[in-house]
């Protein structure tokens, strides 16, 4: 431990209390020395991904968030409802900590080689808990940036390029030849874009707006598709057919949208068939939900053959599949091109007490593409 | 040839027309000469299984059928939606031969010594265009029934019997340890029932009167749900965490008996785990949609957590997966125990004209649990 480091310092937290809110607070929590495998990590950037939404919100109505506390330690109380209340029964009375991921300087390190090695250093982390001014975590947790890395540069390296990354690995694992994305003008879809152009993946971009159509095609994307457009389904169909596309990731979850990409997959694989079958191609045709943008029910119209899946796909449970030696294959593409064919960028950077005001609760939850906040809890 | 067969027999088709009927009839077709590693089965039996519907009627509403013609030729016509139009324009003008499987007697066989080896035996047949008082195959696709089997308990060996021994494989080939059925008092589920109780597999039986829990008890199933229980949700987690199910297979297709199995599987699993997981258990949960008794879209709640899958499963799909060492496996099973474990009833018994009749049409293309159909071709 050096002698600049507090004693104390702040930490976010989430709690879910009996009278069916979840309040959401900064905690001073205790600073602690690293064990002797451990590194403390001063966090200078944490990205608001969707994915720490469910733990952050617990599925709370975010337009009605209420603050309370003062202006540096704000308390904000969002009413649950019933149905959130009760998936939440788990983690009631457990003030949560937040944040999957972010980046920031080594200010402290155990007695282990490992972890001295990285004092000093900018690292990465996926330790959850990454809403906070400090963190300890085991030195293997933590990516090493490159030499002149910025926090903000590295505060998203494992989110979003280990999904997109992921993506491209199941469509190998799986024996696809091309990829389909929806909500792909997001950061993590232009991200998928660029890598996929990289590798010369065909992809096929499902997005809701013409400006997100423009953003893609002038980063170079070769198929976009517009689900707004009155011809959204012939579009996707000859999107699919030129591509070979059988594998599509969905963010949205809900409505209608995997199944019209299974439709439209079902009419590229018939049309090249030809012929009539009564149960459809012998196609297999998938789609993976990997987020809940609508969180209305997902509908399957079932016109797409017996070939077909839909599924949940999870980060954490890809990595588990593909083991440690996959990870750290991964991870260390990441870090090599962490400001091209990873990099981020954030419309709002905000402290610990700024990710707490009602505006900002709002807006990160509306998870709108082109919307993306940053917390710098040092700030 | 022997000298009693005749030039010509009769044959049932099924035609879709421009004008967005389709149309019934029976045509007289030429019986053929087998050639050399060919048969000739007189075709004695033959079932309308759920799975020949989407042939025979081409999605047409099966209300609303006129028929014309004479008593013993007749014609029906039935009106095809819009969609059901769109959906067989691969088989527009083309008079479809139907019925997927049946038995009889081999009454003219090819040089071939394994043609030659059947003649004069009971065979059972999944070659397609059953519904026919002769048919010729390649000597490789019958089945031999043991010595006395009746052409009525043969006529079934294909499609339900391997449907049933398919869900078991797919259970152990995808590590689940039991199973979840719908529909579960069909001929295919009384089928599976007595096929787990044998082999000490457990099965949650998903049925909808409390007659077929009546049914599927009295012949020994120990997990029997009701899904017009009021408990429902809360019998099927129960039968579910006895079990450890973590497939389903499900006939209804449509509505949302699939998203309500994944939410109680979801459940079992949770409860077995203990603890708070932000993105549910980790446990993989399946459901294989095989049919379609509901023809609606199917509803996913999504409030299972990331580890599931939704899928389709069709019989010659799976078959190819195995290949043909694991199909002549699964077909010397049922051929040994065609009159116990896979034993099939039938309430209605009808000749090709039978078949034809407007009230027959609409009985059997309800596809209700307790009514089957059978096809007397020589009646």
């Amino acid at each position: 431990m050096t002698a600049q480091l507090p004693a104390r310092a702040l930490q976010l937290r989430s709690l879910v209390k009996a009278d069916q809110t979840v309040e959401l607070f900064l905690e001073t929590v205790e600073v602690p020395a690293p064990g002797p495998g451990e590194v403390l990590v001063r966090i200078e950037a944490s990205p608001i991904n969707p994915s720490d939404l469910g733990l952050l919100l617990a599925g709370a109505d975010a337009s009605a968030a209420v603050q309370s506390g003062s202006a540096d330690r704000p308390v904000v109380t969002l009413p649950l409802p019933a149905a959130a209340m009760r998936a939440a029964k788990g983690r009631l009375g457990l003030p949560m900590p937040v944040g999957n991921e972010g980046a920031g300087t080594v200010v402290a390190a155990g007695a282990s080689a490992a972890a001295g090695a990285l004092l000093g250093k900018m690292v990465a982390v996926a330790g959850g808990a990454m809403y906070a001014q400090y963190r300890c975590v085991d030195a293997s947790l933590c990516l090493e940036m490159p030499a002149g890395t910025r926090a903000v540069d590295g505060a998203s390296s494992f989110v979003n390029p280990m999904t997109a990354l992921g993506m491209v690995e199941t469509m190998r694992l799986e024996n696809h030849v091309a990829l389909a994305h929806t909500a792909a003008a997001s950061n993590l879809g232009q991200m998928l874009s660029r890598l996929c152009i990289a590798e010369q993946i065909p992809l096929v971009n499902i997005v809701r707006r013409p400006e997100q159509e423009e953003l893609l095609r002038s980063a170079g994307a070769a198929y976009v598709c517009n689900s707004a457009s009155p011809a959204f389904m012939d579009e996707l169909t000859a999107a699919l057919t030129e591509t070979g596309a059988t594998l599509a990731f969905d963010a949205t979850g809900g409505g209608r949208l995997a199944s019209q990409i299974l439709t439209c997959m079902e009419a590229a694989a018939t049309a090249a068939a030809g012929g009539y079958s009564r149960y459809g191609s012998a196609v297999h045709k998938q789609v993976y939900i990997y987020g809940s943008l609508d969180r209305g029910p997902t509908e399957l119209s079932r016109n797409f053959g017996m070939a077909w899946g839909v599924g949940g796909w999870l980060l954490t449970h890809f990595l588990q599949k593909i083991g440690p030696d996959g990870i750290e294959r991964l991870r260390r593409r990441v870090a090599a091109e962490l400001t091209t064919s990873f990099a981020s960028s954030y419309t709002h950077q905000v402290s610990l007490a700024g990710a707490l005001q009602p505006d900002a609760i709002a807006a990160y939850a509306r998870q709108a593409t082109g919307s993306k906040y940053l917390i710098i809890p040092s700030a």
